[in-house]
Protein backbone atom coordinates (compact mmCIF):
# COMPACT_ATOMS: atom_id res chain seq x y z
CA UNK A 1 0.00 0.00 0.00
CA UNK A 2 2.80 2.18 1.15
CA UNK A 3 4.58 1.48 -2.47
CA UNK A 4 1.79 2.82 -4.41
CA UNK A 5 1.35 5.56 -2.67
CA UNK A 6 4.50 6.24 -2.98
CA UNK A 7 4.23 6.13 -6.52
CA UNK A 8 1.23 7.45 -7.25
CA UNK A 9 3.09 11.07 -5.29
CA UNK A 10 6.14 10.75 -7.54
CA UNK A 11 3.57 10.48 -10.76
CA UNK A 12 2.13 14.00 -9.24
CA UNK A 13 5.02 15.54 -8.75
CA UNK A 14 5.94 14.37 -12.28
CA UNK A 15 2.98 16.13 -13.42
CA UNK A 16 3.44 19.20 -10.99
CA UNK A 17 6.87 19.95 -12.68
CA UNK A 18 5.18 20.14 -16.00
CA UNK A 19 2.42 22.09 -15.63
CA UNK A 20 4.92 24.78 -13.50
CA UNK A 21 7.12 24.92 -16.73
CA UNK A 22 4.01 25.46 -18.65
CA UNK A 23 2.85 28.23 -16.43
CA UNK A 24 6.48 29.75 -16.03
CA UNK A 25 7.32 30.61 -19.37
CA UNK A 26 3.89 30.68 -21.02
CA UNK A 27 5.93 32.52 -23.94
CA UNK A 28 7.64 29.12 -24.55
CA UNK A 29 4.57 27.29 -25.87
CA UNK A 30 4.46 29.42 -29.30
CA UNK A 31 7.91 29.14 -30.03
CA UNK A 32 7.94 24.95 -29.50
CA UNK A 33 5.38 24.91 -32.17
CA UNK A 34 7.75 26.34 -34.32
CA UNK A 35 11.54 24.52 -33.00
CA UNK A 36 11.66 21.03 -33.36
CA UNK A 37 14.24 20.66 -30.58
CA UNK A 38 11.37 21.30 -28.37
CA UNK A 39 8.69 19.23 -30.50
CA UNK A 40 10.75 16.31 -29.51
CA UNK A 41 11.41 16.69 -26.11
CA UNK A 42 7.53 17.45 -25.46
CA UNK A 43 7.00 14.18 -27.26
CA UNK A 44 9.80 12.39 -25.77
CA UNK A 45 8.58 13.54 -22.12
CA UNK A 46 4.59 12.41 -23.36
CA UNK A 47 6.08 8.82 -24.30
CA UNK A 48 8.09 8.77 -21.42
CA UNK A 49 4.86 9.54 -19.06
CA UNK A 50 2.69 7.24 -20.91
CA UNK A 51 5.38 4.66 -20.54
CA UNK A 52 5.68 5.54 -16.83
CA UNK A 53 1.56 5.34 -16.67
CA UNK A 54 1.89 1.69 -17.81
CA UNK A 55 4.38 1.04 -15.31
CA UNK A 56 2.41 2.46 -12.34
CA UNK A 57 -1.01 0.34 -13.53
CA UNK A 58 1.18 -2.96 -14.06
CA UNK A 59 2.68 -2.99 -11.13
CA UNK A 60 -0.52 -2.30 -9.03
CA UNK A 61 -2.03 -5.32 -11.04
CA UNK A 62 0.81 -7.28 -10.06
CA UNK A 63 0.16 -6.09 -6.18
CA UNK A 64 -3.29 -7.33 -6.07
CA UNK A 65 -2.83 -10.38 -8.27
CA UNK A 66 -0.02 -11.67 -5.71
CA UNK A 67 -2.74 -10.56 -2.70
CA UNK A 68 -5.17 -12.70 -4.00
CA UNK A 69 -3.45 -15.79 -4.92
CA UNK A 70 -1.46 -15.62 -1.64
CA UNK A 71 -5.23 -15.33 -0.13
CA UNK A 72 -6.91 -17.96 -2.19
CA UNK A 73 -3.85 -20.30 -1.72
CA UNK A 74 -4.44 -19.66 2.53
CA UNK A 75 -7.90 -20.89 2.63
CA UNK A 76 -7.55 -23.41 -0.05
CA UNK A 77 -5.22 -25.06 2.57
CA UNK A 78 -6.99 -24.16 5.43
CA UNK A 79 -10.09 -26.09 3.68
CA UNK A 80 -8.26 -28.94 1.87
CA UNK A 81 -9.58 -31.62 3.69
CA UNK A 82 -13.16 -30.57 3.27
CA UNK A 83 -14.40 -32.53 0.51
CA UNK A 84 -12.90 -35.85 2.21
CA UNK A 85 -14.43 -35.04 5.53
CA UNK A 86 -17.74 -34.20 4.12
CA UNK A 87 -17.85 -38.20 2.60
CA UNK A 88 -16.42 -39.40 6.38
CA UNK A 89 -19.39 -37.80 8.23
CA UNK A 90 -22.07 -40.25 7.30
CA UNK A 91 -19.99 -43.13 7.41
CA UNK A 92 -19.25 -42.26 11.44
CA UNK A 93 -22.97 -41.24 11.71
CA UNK A 94 -23.38 -45.26 10.77
CA UNK A 95 -20.28 -46.32 12.72
CA UNK A 96 -21.80 -44.87 15.42
CA UNK A 97 -25.33 -46.44 14.77
CA UNK A 98 -23.82 -49.76 14.59
CA UNK A 99 -21.78 -49.55 17.94
CA UNK A 100 -25.15 -48.93 19.38
CA UNK A 101 -26.28 -52.63 18.71
CA UNK A 102 -26.08 -54.53 21.52
CA UNK A 103 -23.97 -57.77 21.12
CA UNK A 104 -24.25 -60.43 24.17
CA UNK A 105 -22.14 -63.30 23.15
CA UNK A 106 -18.38 -63.52 24.83
CA UNK A 107 -17.07 -64.88 21.33
CA UNK A 108 -17.90 -61.29 20.06
CA UNK A 109 -16.30 -59.28 22.46
CA UNK A 110 -12.88 -59.05 21.03
CA UNK A 111 -14.39 -57.63 17.61
CA UNK A 112 -16.77 -55.46 18.93
CA UNK A 113 -13.57 -54.10 21.34
CA UNK A 114 -11.69 -54.52 17.80
CA UNK A 115 -14.08 -51.75 16.39
CA UNK A 116 -14.12 -49.82 18.84
CA UNK A 117 -10.65 -48.86 18.69
CA UNK A 118 -11.09 -48.52 14.66
CA UNK A 119 -14.23 -46.10 15.73
CA UNK A 120 -11.61 -44.20 18.28
CA UNK A 121 -9.07 -43.71 15.31
CA UNK A 122 -10.84 -42.46 13.35
CA UNK A 123 -12.32 -40.17 15.24
CA UNK A 124 -8.78 -39.10 16.35
CA UNK A 125 -7.73 -38.28 12.43
CA UNK A 126 -10.79 -36.24 11.70
CA UNK A 127 -9.43 -34.04 14.76
CA UNK A 128 -6.10 -34.12 13.69
CA UNK A 129 -7.45 -32.18 10.50
CA UNK A 130 -9.31 -29.66 12.77
CA UNK A 131 -13.01 -31.47 12.60
CA UNK A 132 -15.10 -30.66 15.94
CA UNK A 133 -18.32 -32.06 16.67
CA UNK A 134 -20.62 -28.77 17.68
CA UNK A 135 -22.20 -28.98 21.05
CA UNK A 136 -26.06 -29.05 20.77
CA UNK A 137 -27.45 -30.31 24.24
CA UNK A 138 -27.78 -27.33 26.64
CA UNK A 139 -26.49 -24.59 24.51
CA UNK A 140 -28.58 -21.67 23.19
CA UNK A 141 -30.07 -22.20 19.97
CA UNK A 142 -27.92 -20.89 17.32
CA UNK A 143 -29.07 -20.72 13.62
CA UNK A 144 -25.40 -20.70 12.44
CA UNK A 145 -25.02 -24.55 13.89
CA UNK A 146 -27.78 -25.52 14.73
CA UNK A 147 -31.35 -26.95 12.62
CA UNK A 148 -34.24 -26.76 14.40
CA UNK A 149 -36.49 -29.56 13.04
CA UNK A 150 -38.72 -29.50 16.39
CA UNK A 151 -39.99 -27.46 18.81
CA UNK A 152 -40.93 -28.68 22.40
CA UNK A 153 -42.14 -27.38 25.74
CA UNK A 154 -39.98 -28.76 28.76
CA UNK A 155 -39.49 -26.89 31.83
CA UNK A 156 -35.97 -28.38 32.63
CA UNK A 157 -34.32 -26.15 30.12
CA UNK A 158 -34.33 -22.15 29.42
CA UNK A 159 -36.18 -20.81 26.35
CA UNK A 160 -34.52 -20.92 23.14
CA UNK A 161 -31.85 -23.84 24.49
CA UNK A 162 -31.29 -27.43 22.57
CA UNK A 163 -33.20 -29.84 24.15
CA UNK A 164 -31.95 -32.74 21.95
CA UNK A 165 -29.86 -33.27 19.20
CA UNK A 166 -31.11 -35.71 16.50
CA UNK A 167 -27.71 -36.60 14.16
CA UNK A 168 -24.15 -34.63 15.35
CA UNK A 169 -23.14 -31.43 13.60
CA UNK A 170 -19.70 -30.44 12.65
CA UNK A 171 -17.52 -28.04 12.21
CA UNK A 172 -14.11 -28.00 9.74
CA UNK A 173 -11.78 -25.57 11.65
CA UNK A 174 -14.05 -21.94 12.31
CA UNK A 175 -16.25 -23.60 9.56
CA UNK A 176 -19.25 -25.26 10.05
CA UNK A 177 -19.74 -28.18 7.58
CA UNK A 178 -23.26 -29.92 8.74
CA UNK A 179 -25.24 -27.77 11.69
CA UNK A 180 -26.49 -30.54 14.25
CA UNK A 181 -30.39 -31.53 14.02
CA UNK A 182 -32.17 -30.23 17.26
CA UNK A 183 -35.10 -29.94 19.23
CA UNK A 184 -35.22 -26.84 20.79
CA UNK A 185 -37.16 -25.36 23.78
CA UNK A 186 -39.82 -22.82 23.42
CA UNK B 1 5.64 -16.56 -24.27
CA UNK B 2 4.55 -14.96 -27.42
CA UNK B 3 3.87 -11.74 -25.28
CA UNK B 4 7.54 -11.60 -24.46
CA UNK B 5 8.88 -12.20 -27.65
CA UNK B 6 6.72 -9.50 -29.01
CA UNK B 7 7.96 -6.92 -26.30
CA UNK B 8 11.31 -7.70 -26.75
CA UNK B 9 11.52 -7.51 -30.49
CA UNK B 10 10.08 -3.73 -29.29
CA UNK B 11 12.78 -3.18 -27.20
CA UNK B 12 15.15 -4.02 -30.24
CA UNK B 13 13.24 -1.92 -32.67
CA UNK B 14 13.63 0.77 -30.11
CA UNK B 15 17.53 0.55 -29.61
CA UNK B 16 17.76 0.01 -33.34
CA UNK B 17 15.91 3.41 -34.10
CA UNK B 18 18.83 4.87 -31.29
CA UNK B 19 21.64 3.58 -33.03
CA UNK B 20 20.92 4.85 -36.78
CA UNK B 21 20.00 8.34 -35.71
CA UNK B 22 23.64 8.73 -34.36
CA UNK B 23 25.06 6.72 -37.61
CA UNK B 24 22.94 9.29 -39.69
CA UNK B 25 23.68 12.72 -38.43
CA UNK B 26 27.39 12.30 -36.80
CA UNK B 27 27.87 16.04 -36.81
CA UNK B 28 25.01 16.23 -34.34
CA UNK B 29 27.12 14.75 -31.49
CA UNK B 30 29.31 17.95 -30.87
CA UNK B 31 26.16 19.86 -31.29
CA UNK B 32 24.35 18.10 -28.77
CA UNK B 33 27.16 18.69 -26.22
CA UNK B 34 26.93 22.84 -26.37
CA UNK B 35 22.76 22.89 -27.26
CA UNK B 36 21.18 22.17 -23.76
CA UNK B 37 17.93 21.05 -26.06
CA UNK B 38 19.09 18.39 -27.75
CA UNK B 39 21.29 17.43 -24.34
CA UNK B 40 17.35 17.63 -22.78
CA UNK B 41 16.16 15.34 -25.76
CA UNK B 42 19.11 12.89 -24.42
CA UNK B 43 18.11 12.73 -20.99
CA UNK B 44 14.59 12.16 -21.40
CA UNK B 45 14.86 9.21 -24.26
CA UNK B 46 17.65 7.37 -21.85
CA UNK B 47 14.63 7.89 -18.75
CA UNK B 48 12.12 7.16 -21.45
CA UNK B 49 14.38 3.94 -22.32
CA UNK B 50 15.21 3.27 -18.41
CA UNK B 51 11.29 3.20 -17.49
CA UNK B 52 10.48 0.91 -20.78
CA UNK B 53 13.32 -1.46 -19.12
CA UNK B 54 11.84 -1.62 -16.16
CA UNK B 55 8.43 -2.31 -17.77
CA UNK B 56 9.48 -5.58 -19.58
CA UNK B 57 11.15 -6.87 -16.38
CA UNK B 58 8.04 -6.11 -14.07
CA UNK B 59 5.88 -7.91 -17.22
CA UNK B 60 8.13 -10.44 -17.26
CA UNK B 61 7.89 -11.26 -13.56
CA UNK B 62 4.42 -10.71 -12.87
CA UNK B 63 4.01 -13.43 -15.59
CA UNK B 64 6.51 -15.92 -14.30
CA UNK B 65 4.61 -15.38 -10.93
CA UNK B 66 1.51 -16.12 -12.34
CA UNK B 67 2.59 -19.42 -14.09
CA UNK B 68 4.19 -20.29 -10.98
CA UNK B 69 1.35 -19.85 -8.67
CA UNK B 70 -1.29 -21.83 -10.91
CA UNK B 71 1.13 -24.70 -11.08
CA UNK B 72 1.69 -24.47 -7.53
CA UNK B 73 -2.47 -23.87 -6.70
CA UNK B 74 -3.37 -27.06 -9.60
CA UNK B 75 -0.71 -29.14 -7.51
CA UNK B 76 -1.97 -28.46 -3.85
CA UNK B 77 -5.37 -29.54 -5.41
CA UNK B 78 -4.90 -32.48 -6.75
CA UNK B 79 -3.47 -33.47 -3.97
CA UNK B 80 -5.43 -31.82 -0.95
CA UNK B 81 -7.15 -34.93 0.70
CA UNK B 82 -3.02 -36.30 1.26
CA UNK B 83 -2.63 -35.70 4.65
CA UNK B 84 -6.23 -37.25 5.98
CA UNK B 85 -5.81 -40.00 3.82
CA UNK B 86 -2.02 -41.03 4.99
CA UNK B 87 -4.04 -40.84 8.71
CA UNK B 88 -6.93 -43.21 7.44
CA UNK B 89 -4.68 -46.24 5.85
CA UNK B 90 -3.76 -47.59 8.97
CA UNK B 91 -7.22 -46.81 9.95
CA UNK B 92 -8.45 -49.09 7.11
CA UNK B 93 -5.45 -51.62 7.72
CA UNK B 94 -6.78 -52.01 11.20
CA UNK B 95 -10.68 -52.58 10.12
CA UNK B 96 -9.53 -55.24 7.44
CA UNK B 97 -7.58 -57.17 10.01
CA UNK B 98 -10.50 -56.84 12.88
CA UNK B 99 -12.98 -58.01 9.88
CA UNK B 100 -10.87 -60.98 9.45
CA UNK B 101 -11.87 -61.82 13.23
CA UNK B 102 -14.44 -65.04 12.86
CA UNK B 103 -17.16 -64.85 14.58
CA UNK B 104 -19.58 -67.64 15.15
CA UNK B 105 -22.76 -65.93 16.71
CA UNK B 106 -25.80 -65.73 15.45
CA UNK B 107 -26.41 -62.78 17.44
CA UNK B 108 -23.58 -60.83 16.28
CA UNK B 109 -24.38 -61.27 12.51
CA UNK B 110 -25.99 -58.08 12.04
CA UNK B 111 -23.35 -55.93 14.33
CA UNK B 112 -20.85 -57.67 11.70
CA UNK B 113 -23.06 -57.03 8.50
CA UNK B 114 -23.04 -53.35 10.04
CA UNK B 115 -19.38 -53.31 10.17
CA UNK B 116 -18.74 -54.56 6.68
CA UNK B 117 -21.10 -51.98 5.57
CA UNK B 118 -19.12 -49.13 7.25
CA UNK B 119 -16.26 -51.05 5.87
CA UNK B 120 -17.58 -50.20 2.32
CA UNK B 121 -18.67 -47.20 2.40
CA UNK B 122 -15.03 -45.92 3.91
CA UNK B 123 -13.35 -47.43 0.80
CA UNK B 124 -15.84 -45.87 -1.51
CA UNK B 125 -15.10 -41.97 0.37
CA UNK B 126 -11.23 -43.10 -0.24
CA UNK B 127 -11.66 -43.89 -3.80
CA UNK B 128 -13.66 -40.70 -4.85
CA UNK B 129 -10.90 -39.29 -4.22
CA UNK B 130 -8.28 -41.01 -6.04
CA UNK B 131 -7.12 -43.55 -3.71
CA UNK B 132 -6.57 -46.22 -4.90
CA UNK B 133 -4.79 -50.20 -4.16
CA UNK B 134 -1.27 -50.87 -5.71
CA UNK B 135 -1.94 -54.55 -7.68
CA UNK B 136 0.40 -56.52 -6.30
CA UNK B 137 0.65 -60.25 -6.11
CA UNK B 138 1.54 -61.45 -9.87
CA UNK B 139 2.72 -58.59 -10.70
CA UNK B 140 6.38 -57.77 -11.56
CA UNK B 141 8.27 -56.37 -8.61
CA UNK B 142 8.36 -52.60 -9.54
CA UNK B 143 11.22 -50.75 -6.70
CA UNK B 144 8.40 -47.39 -7.44
CA UNK B 145 5.19 -48.71 -6.00
CA UNK B 146 6.69 -51.97 -4.11
CA UNK B 147 8.97 -52.52 -1.10
CA UNK B 148 10.45 -56.28 -0.91
CA UNK B 149 10.93 -57.32 2.95
CA UNK B 150 11.70 -61.05 1.31
CA UNK B 151 12.93 -63.04 -1.14
CA UNK B 152 11.65 -66.37 -1.89
CA UNK B 153 12.14 -69.36 -4.18
CA UNK B 154 8.83 -70.20 -5.97
CA UNK B 155 8.13 -72.36 -9.11
CA UNK B 156 4.82 -71.42 -9.51
CA UNK B 157 6.01 -67.82 -10.49
CA UNK B 158 8.20 -66.22 -12.60
CA UNK B 159 10.98 -64.56 -11.68
CA UNK B 160 11.26 -60.88 -10.08
CA UNK B 161 7.26 -61.52 -9.83
CA UNK B 162 5.35 -60.41 -6.48
CA UNK B 163 4.36 -63.57 -4.53
CA UNK B 164 3.05 -62.61 -1.61
CA UNK B 165 1.57 -59.08 -0.21
CA UNK B 166 1.75 -58.19 3.55
CA UNK B 167 0.45 -54.67 3.23
CA UNK B 168 -1.43 -53.24 1.23
CA UNK B 169 0.14 -50.56 -0.84
CA UNK B 170 -1.76 -47.27 -1.72
CA UNK B 171 -1.86 -44.77 -4.69
CA UNK B 172 -3.28 -41.13 -4.51
CA UNK B 173 -4.01 -39.93 -7.85
CA UNK B 174 -0.61 -40.76 -9.96
CA UNK B 175 1.29 -40.57 -6.66
CA UNK B 176 2.48 -43.24 -4.14
CA UNK B 177 1.82 -42.73 -0.74
CA UNK B 178 2.30 -46.03 0.22
CA UNK B 179 4.14 -48.91 -1.24
CA UNK B 180 2.89 -52.89 -0.59
CA UNK B 181 5.02 -54.77 1.35
CA UNK B 182 5.87 -58.02 -0.05
CA UNK B 183 7.48 -60.78 -1.14
CA UNK B 184 9.51 -61.35 -4.37
CA UNK B 185 10.31 -64.31 -6.27
CA UNK B 186 14.11 -64.55 -6.94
Amino acid sequence: MDENKQRSEEMEDQENVEQEEVIDHPEQEVVEETNPASNEVEQLRQEKDETYQRLLRLQADYDNFRRRSQKERENDLKYKSQDLVEELLPIVDNFERALQTDVQDDSAKSFVEGMNMVYRQLKDALNKQGVEEIPAVGEEFDPNMHQAVMQVDDENYGSNVVVEELQKGYKLKDRVIRPSMVKVNQ
